[in-house]
């Protein structure tokens, strides 16, 4: 039996990097459906290597434009956030991977919730955001959320064969950034081009921006707490620079398991696909003697407050981190665009925090106006910080 | 339910280590038997600490003594290897710890998996002698033959919730000894009192001088053959001198499966008596930045034959790993009483195992007559060879 799968996201890096996985495999997957934004010259390859019958663009008319390029192919070719919906809710579907980027990857991943699919979650917004809404649904209906981020799915590989009763502690590696071994001096001078150079992973604009000011791993905290249900204080961030060791589960009896593996995200994906299964990836096996060392450190979240940041979000709970990563992503392509610097990054995040009135989460329309709200303030906090820095630094 | 236990070598290392572990668990655990060979003034202590029904003391004289010592509780004393097979064999025992060291420790464990007893395995010659005649028995009978070694209980906890068929290969971890950096010439000239100093564990004289030689890992490369079902090509030694990650699994998806944790042997003991729970042992975390680094290097077998040995006579099979066994433990004993050096230890083993007529492994007897066969051998050569290094340097 096949296992069905609909990709949203399918043109994105997640999205590439699944399709190579079930390529190597065709006996095992089926693709059903993929959704895309917009990028419809890679959609249009999609559809021909893999023969999808249902293709959602959210973008209307490229939609219309993909739909006439792909005239001599069997398609139904939908549109907007209903057809990712319909490509998430597929009755033939047996697991979706959720790899849309940011809040609009949410919906159609709570919608697959709603309709009994299993998830392989590699949209940040789903737990970080909205944990309260999809979490419970996930338990109550018996699904499996399978992480493919590098790190939980790491913890997810630690945890099977164990009792989450025994679990002491999460220990969620961090690559450091590049500005790890920086001063506070040296970070506040730091410009878009440093930020976008990762030492470990290539990755989109944004994420890397994250790991650069410990955001990621700040969200990464919540997202851990949702998915291995562990309070805050029994998850603890540790920095290891080559970023092998992808995170561990420290067990009462004082045993740590760990996943380790070359950094390459088919590993993770290639996991949450065939669960509980492993495929054959053919990629390099990790060679430890002739890497030397694998070393850890303690992470320093008074040059990096964002990571603080999560933690408080986190622990606050209710609509407190969906105000975190919309402050965020707000304050990240303000720094993109040179508008603000890069320590104004926590600055703004710490202030509309500070500014939120926290509610529970008890409907997707709430968190939609927690963000809208949040987006708002920080742009506007960027602004008169920006104007005050300028008005003083004229003084 | 308590678990029922008989501790064989309840005196020695692991014996000891053991019932500190159960004490911890008054709930969880009673102590059924006790076996000893002769150290009857801690023999006396357990019983009046863990009031066991049954105990045996293989040394006929000293069971007399202790019997009239401990006329005042109420406790079964017997004696020899028929007395040691009754405590292991005793119908109300649920786990059999095998802590006996050598080949004395064989027989007994035998019995308890021929009486349908789980068994947490310490001592070594119980598979690298009789792989062949135990390892069907504890399988025909759907047993669990838990490692309380601790590089083997690693990498049993490293399978844990992940499928055999995947395992691509197993890391076998090893401090690299004393003597990891020193040279060839440098090794020639290696003391008694050198050799005895081992950097991460306190263990008995023997088992220090086969880390020192690395025939504790050649040894161990043969456990892990018979315990997790892997041929000999897909067993990797790889020297972590810190002695923390305490072995791995690599699977056919390039993931690693890790277990660490500080070098203390109530970790594997605790997992073995508990499992599949885990105790909370009070052990220190691993600080793993608090540590900094772990390192890993390739073994040397030119500078370390002992390691090569143990791959040759696990890979021809039969009688080959007895005669192994039997000729390291006299070149040993050779070693610590000064009669031969450092490095005859694997030219005594390699001459006796050039000498073997190898056997299918079809009864005890035949392991027994091996072993005496092999340990004859491995005193002559030590003596000619003795003689001839003698006589050369006289010329």
């Amino acid at each position: 039996m096949k296992k069905h799968i609909t990709i949203l996201g399918s043109t994105g890096s997640i999205g590439i990097s699944t399709l190579q996985v079930i390529e190597q495999f065709p006996e095992r997957f089926q693709i059903v459906g993929l959704a895309a934004q917009q990028n419809i010259d890679r959609l249009e390859k999609q559809i021909r290597q893999f023969h999808p019958p249902i293709v959602a663009v959210a973008d209307e008319s490229r939609a219309q434009e993909l739909r006439q390029r792909c005239s001599d192919v069997v398609v139904e070719i939908l549109t907007g956030e209903q057809g990712v919906i319909a490509a998430a809710t597929h009755p033939e579907v047996d697991l979706v991977v959720s790899a849309i980027v940011g809040f609009a990857g949410l919906i159609p991943t709570y919608h697959a919730v709603l309709a009994d699919k299993q998830i392989a979650l590699a949209n940040k917004e789903t737990l970080i955001v909205a944990g309260d809404l999809i979490v419970p649904e996930v338990r109550k209906r018996g699904l499996s959320l399978l992480p493919v981020d590098s790190e939980h799915n790491a913890i997810f590989q630690s945890l099977q064969g164990h009792r989450a009763s025994n679990i002491h502690k999460i220990l969620l590696t961090c690559s450091g950034g590049p500005f790890r071994t920086y001063s506070q001096e040296q970070l506040q001078s730091v410009s878009v081009e440093d930020a976008l150079r990762h030492p470990n992973w290539a990755m989109g604009q944004k994420i890397t921006i994250d790991s650069a000011t410990l955001m990621n791993k700040g969200l990464e905290v919540i997202e851990a707490h949702w998915l291995f249900d562990v309070d805050f204080p029994e998850i603890e961030v540790v920095v290891h620079p080559q970023s092998l060791v992808h995170s561990m589960v420290e067990y009462v009896d004082g045993s740590i398991i760990s996943q380790m593996g070359v950094p390459d995200m088919k590993i993770p994906i290639g996991y949450a696909l065939a669960y509980p299964d492993r495929l054959n990836l053919n990629v390099p096996s990790l060679n430890l003697p002739k890497i030397g060392a694998l070393t850890f450190e303690k992470p320093d979240d008074e040059k990096f407050p964002c990571l603080r940041h999560g933690y408080e979000a986190g622990t606050i709970g209710g609509t407190m981190p969906a105000v975190l990563n919309a402050a965020n992503e707000v304050a990240v392509d303000l720094f993109l665009r040179r508008k603000i610097s890069f320590m104004d990054i926590p600055r703004t995040i710490e202030a509309v925090m500070g500014q939120h009135d926290v509610k529970p989460v008890t409907s997707l329309d709430v968190l939609l106006k927690t963000d809208t709200w949040a987006r708002k303030q920080a742009r506007n906090f960027s602004l008169h910080h920006k104007k005050r820095t300028v008005s003083l630094s004229q003084e």
